[in-house]
């Protein structure tokens, strides 16, 4: 067929927006939908059209219905210093965002921090987990399931394992029980991918040796205990994804020369916006805007970008050290990835290359690069408020990114 | 200075990134900083500094420190048919992402629903907030400038609406206080923008006279109650951004013949997953996976990516009416804008076109989209695992992107 | 019959435990129903039997198949120096409770706060809620359904008053809709009574109105966003029952000699207990004990002991000023009253003739009291724990009452 | 000293009302203040006077600062057929309370339940937790004493148990850390006394080993991650007291004739009562009234009635089976004890052996009552809201205890 025809034939609905992929190269399909989206819109689409991406690999991977790329600027703060197990040394830091001020104000974290020696960063725990409902017939069958689940757990393991080279199933905890349905939260070590494939794969495989030897029947693979994508406690209280740490120590003299604000005066901030005002209007993020900085972050490498739910979560210390500044940031729950999904992606891959995290054995020091940053981006933003310098900033910029 | 000097004192410390701006033009200074950063690191950066977008202007809304762009594949779905009362017709919805799968599943909700004669659609309420936290000596003190507020609400509006030409502040409430600190919630109309940069300008107007009419003292002009970026219960209750709600009859035959289940079986599965799931892991997200869908929307349209977070709460309904299939989505928090932020980048703009809600007078006809794709993302998902052909998706598209 | 011949009966299940009361004098019937239980147990129950109680009256209103009675110790603390706008003075509080330690607990409170110069008490709200669900056929129906609810405020107001001689209907607020599900929150002036007799009535009267002049069917008269008996951010952000606050200032010294410890040590003890520890463990309640001195006041006033679950909510805070130590509590939510219930139980009386508010036109200056006494449970407590004794005082009291 | 000296010394400040205890036995002492409270305040206190209780006795581990007893009306309900593990037969258990209709309602739903066959019961887990703070430097710190913990488990574990006969340390988990401070969560099995005590003295002594062998420094031996007697959602996932579960199945008929309505409606209202009612809420608790039952059973038995806010969690499910009724009930939190505490109290014994359950080795079967009972009594307020017979009970019974 040619080009003109299937744009008339998408026009009159013959065909439909995928069929188009099945008679022409991705490249091919990617225009012929752009063009027939400008002319029933009487509009056109010079920019989506101008990428560079690889739009052939891309529709076998990310996406379907190609019609060309959205650009996001880029910007690049830093050099940050980090001190952590995986990250070493000092970092330029690309964030992609729309939100004046933002790579502003986490570049002037960078640079408050390297001056004072740099961050301290800590992985605690990876995990990505996956949760099925199951159904029983009584309380009594369902307490008989989880028993059995417990009882198995290394040939469930041998099970799911032999789907994945790289996961591993750490433990099926907690089994959640309301009446006859059972919830298994399954975790698995999920290495440089971010694994949500796997281990939905691997816990489909489990399931199915599971209602071979019991009566159970499964509901859903999924069922909002995993928790994905959501805001959860049950995620802040076990954890999922990366559970990353970020803490520093800001000199008596950076914080007044440089954050223009003194130590006393962040902690009080920090207690009465991030605990006491979270406190009360029941929030579930004890932070000023982990989520600006991981956004950024994540559209710039390629990551899921509905996780920046989870990366909302967490809570922000401070402490006055007699006059000096203790600040810590902690995340329970982060997916992110080096490899698979979005980063393979040409620009996403050029911002990993940029961190240096670009493949496989690089996440931890990928998530420790992300927690470094978002403290820096936290302690920014938490000394202009304290400074009362938040509205100039908005002033200047245009536009606030604040919490 | 020339170009290689200025790369060169970069590489030497001479120079901060952020000063390069003062001294080139935008496009030129994104350039020397790139070719900089590809010096120090030895990579090469080719795709980020392939863009189209007009990166002087950028520089002065959207991005500090900037390096180039990235980019995001964009596909389309539909047409999805939506009755609202502000969006009435056939779309064509453009979503970007990474994640394989998800562009597919919307689309094939659309086309479910548009064979069942369209989406339902309806907005709320509409309001941005910010909250401040203010210092006083005592509880009586407190409950002094609660009534204070009160008492001077109508001076109040008119000194906030003198920096705004088109937000209405409509209510300060709750105005929550804990001890000496008092938190009065500003609550303003926003129409076309997003309001945050509004309402933080209005608002530090409006304490500019409190503090001089008042003994109080703010402590700080955002203090968590607003609630920016972070998931709560507050703005579950309170509403805030945009509140929006999407329903739809899928005939039985249309539930059998194209989502391979029954009505019975999706109101089943939304009671033990979307309900009971979420409730026993202390999630605030009563859905299954809002995020993918607002993620794939606001990435294609230049909305704020952090406030994915506030668009993952809300709860999703399905009854079984007797073969057919009333389905319901409710998402009572979601700040979005069609001016202004990050709306005015070209590739935003064209998806913005796409939509034909690009400028003033059209968020809510955009608003109405969002519900509407949303509807159409959540029923695809729920049908999916209800007729447990999650898995198989996967393999399929290489990538899961569920709940 | 004669005694003797029911308690045969009921012991060969030829009458039942109720019809006793047809039969008998509510006292007889105690009897007769205690006889049986004794004898089918072959138990006696002596303490059970022993009780001054007028049990005919008791029967009418507070119980059914009453057996007898039974006894909690009630010890007495203070005197307590309350400034409030309703209770000002000093004041003796009754607690009755099994748990060693909590009146001694609350005893050192009252000393030392009576030693700095008494404890300030504010009441901020006062309403009682009722919230049905109502279903509709579509989300265009809910928010219509919404709308009559708003516009016919006043004819609905005036049907639910018409059902009361003393509340008052001040609001409908929020009207939360989940799909084709409405759920209007109705809010009352409760008085002196605890009030949701009153407003079960009073909604139930609005609800036979509506359904008949709307197609909208009340499918339950109670739908959890009342919210009454359980934990929940609806309460703790719009209030219910009475909202109240205290707070006090201790001089330096005293916090010294009296308490042990330093207001530096307390504030401490706060942030990381009950504010950063609450928030990690999602918990609602961002204090040490608030539930165990309300529950000590209730069980001796007469209070249903199910709302202690709403008094454990609220936040405390701490504030070291120069040495001196300010101190606040925070309850949202708190149901109680003077009359009614079991307030008119002749030992629930006599505990609130100590207090000086029996009956009618008391129970903002009780509502104070119980304020000002959770302040110096809590005090008393933070500073123990601040002071390392908690531990010391089990060992001396045999059990911890503790948070 | 005689007695009306003492009261003339209370009179006039010379002695306190704790140093009566020093110079008369306690129910001398009792006498004393209840005389001087009567004085003061010019009232008559008789029915507080009127008490069995041996207060010499109570005196030593129940109260202080005594001045009688309250006196709660006590009914009774049943039989209940129970079906568990630890109870098994038919049981009439005792409820105290002071409201209307409660005792009433849960007769209906034994009486039903009993024609139905009985309710089943299940124990799932039982264990007591104290989780202290820790402050370290640096999560570098934090996260080497987690560590620490962790790889000392079985010396911690012995040392813990060498202060208790009957407790043991399971497990310290979850460990959770905010930048410099640690939160173990210590969990022991409690057996028959609720557990409170021990395991503050077994951790306090785990925590001198530690802060002897580590540089850390314990600032609150008790930091809210427990989570005593405050909702949250630690308790709900990793459970607390003794998690337990009851289930019934009411054949078609039962429902028909004896609730009033069908299996269809109950799990209507369930749904948009129980689940979306308390989600859009913010409630932790998706039930109707746990805490009503939880509340009369604590009284009649002597347990902590701040427990009766750990109880009020947990999650309702029912389900129609082709006309008959499936109905559950879940507390994954209910602290209890059959020895100790307030259960020796001559009217807690009492109840207690009305069922069955006074002294050592019968927590378990006391847990499976209160479960049951918790069913019987749910049940029977969601059948009358099923049915609209709610108000109608109000009318009869003069006060409301619902949902």
């Amino acid at each position: 067929m040619q080009k003109d025809d299937a744009i008339k034939k998408l026009g009159n609905g013959e065909i439909k927006l995928y069929e188009i992929d099945k008679l022409f190269s991705s490249t091919d399909a990617t225009n012929i939908r752009r063009e027939h989206i400008k002319r029933i819109k009487g509009i056109s689409l010079e920019n989506i059209s101008k990428y560079s991406l690889n739009m052939e690999k891309a529709s076998q991977k990310n996406i379907e219905n190609s019609i060309g790329t959205v650009q996001i600027p880029l910007g690049v703060t830093g050099p940050l210093k980090i001190s952590g197990k995986h990250a070493n040394g000092e970092f330029h830091i690309p964030i992609a965002t729309s939100e004046g001020a933002l790579v502003a104000s986490v570049n002037r974290g960078c640079s408050v921090i390297s001056k004072s020696g740099g961050v301290n960063t800590v992985i605690i725990a990876d995990k990505m987990t996956r949760a099925p409902v199951i159904q029983t017939n009584s309380i009594q069958e369902s307490l008989k399931l989880k028993n059995w689940i417990e009882n198995n757990f290394s040939r469930l393991k041998e099970v799911a394992e032999s789907t994945t080279s790289h996961g591993k199933l750490i433990k099926i905890d907690p089994i959640l029980i309301a009446g006859n349905y059972v919830y298994p939260r399954f975790n698995y070590s999920a290495g440089d991918s971010m694994g949500m494939n796997m281990v939905t794969i691997a816990t489909e495989k489990v399931l199915e040796l599971l209602e071979k030897e019991t009566d159970a029947d499964v509901v859903s693979l999924s069922a909002n205990v995993c928790v994905d994508k959501k805001p959860a406690y049950m995620n802040i209280i076990e954890g999922r994804g990366k559970s990353l740490m970020a803490d520093v120590l800001i000199p008596k003299e950076i914080v007044k020369d440089k954050l223009k604000t003194t130590a006393k005066s962040i902690e009080h901030v920090n207690t009465v916006k991030n605990l006491i005002g979270s406190a009360i209007s029941g929030s579930m993020g004890f932070n000023a805007h982990y989520a600006n900085i991981i956004g950024g972050l994540f559209l710039a490498t390629g990551q899921d970008i509905a996780h920046v739910v989870e990366g909302s979560l967490g809570i922000t210390t401070a402490e006055n050290r007699d006059g000096d500044l203790y600040f810590s940031v902690n995340i329970p729950d982060l997916p992110i990835a080096t490899v698979g999904g979005g980063t393979s992606l040409e620009t996403a891959r050029e911002s990993l290359e940029i961190l240096g995290v670009y493949g496989s054995g690089k996440v931890e020091k990928f998530g420790e690069i992300v927690i470094a940053t978002v403290l820096a981006g936290e302690l920014s933003l938490m000394a202009a408020l304290s400074a009362g310098h938040l509205a100039k900033a908005h002033k200047t910029h245009g536009r606030t990114n604040s919490q």
